[in-house]
């Protein structure tokens, strides 16, 4: 989305946790990793900051206050990422094939020190609580149909990830038909051409 | 602090939430009012962004990205603020004089639905659920001194807000020594010759 919203264009490589080898290169142990020529950046965060810096004439991502964002990225990270799991977890194995299935339910269990299945047991139950943890972008929203503003900026994209996770691995309704943070994710899947529409997805 | 942070220069009018009439000229029932010249505004974050848009060769508040910062104040006013008040609530009434004190007993009393006292009975139990609760800030404090990175902006006065209300109305330690949010807090506290610092508090 952030390379969309730059206009560039980029090959994708699917990756996997097992497929620590390919990673080897950017000496970094997960993805997003972003190759732009001699570049190698890691972690989302720092890719979006280098595209506005390394493309300042393509539209930017966080209209000159990188720092203003890094709290709207960090409760991202720290509450709704952490929350999210916690509905969906139990979902992914079966997406996936071996070895990453294998390693997928092993670590994860060692994380929640329980079977995946038990961390989403109450989840409906858990789902009032959820909604209502959205209550800030809620507000935000209320005024503007982006957290950016009249269009988006890094701050949705860091948000709509992981709503997009959760979409692309469960399909446990996260979001109900009639709260803002449900037309403002439809509008995410709208932008670029559908880009983020067209991965396949439960809802 | 936004005047400060401005270099501004202003008239601060104490009131009260039983003083109704002094702020009819305003149509708004509650602080803050800035009235500059013929303008009259109401509500923090309007008036912060109207200082930089009247103001723009003073140092920016938001650096040109007031959408962007918007949930940092949707999180203040629907997380930190709500939050707060349960473990100061019953600190504020005895500092209060009349018609004050009966006017705040009485409507907080409705609100809550119970005695102060029993809004904070529990507070020290909860304290450390608070306390997780911000780690999205602790997050951003431990990348930059400043919500707003090198310098303070508005996410930094909306949030620091809220502590100095708490440390101006309680003596209920809210933040750890060594937590990275109150070394911030320090260091909002010595911000402009130490403005926020000579409000009579309570640490």
């Amino acid at each position: 989305m952030a390379l969309a919203h730059k206009g560039l264009d980029a090959e994708v490589v699917p990756w996997r946790f097992t497929e620590a080898a390919a990673l080897r290169f950017a000496n970094y142990e997960k993805v997003p990793v972003l190759v732009d020529g001699e570049r190698v950046l890691t972690d989302s965060t720092p890719i979006a900051e280098y595209l506005d810096d390394a493309y300042p004439d393509a539209p930017s991502l966080f209209r000159g206050a990188q720092a203003s964002l890094r709290f709207t990225i960090a409760w991202t990270n720290s509450v709704l990422h952490p929350a999210l799991v916690r509905f969906i977890v139990s979902d992914i194995a079966p997406l996936l094939s071996e070895p990453a299935c294998s390693y997928f339910i092993t670590s994860r269990e060692q994380r929640f020190g329980m079977k995946l299945a038990e961390v989403t047991a109450d989840r409906v139950e858990r789902l009032p609580e959820f909604r209502a943890m959205l209550l800030p972008i809620r507000m935000v929203l209320a005024e503007q149909p982006f957290l950016g503003g009249a269009e988006p900026d890094y701050g949705d994209y860091a948000v709509f990830g992981a709503f997009q996770w959760a979409r692309a691995t469960s399909p446990f309704a996260l979001l109900e038909h009639g709260d803002l943070v449900h037309a403002w994710r439809e509008r995410m899947l709208d932008l670029h051409g559908g880009l983020a529409r067209g991965v396949p997805a439960f809802d």
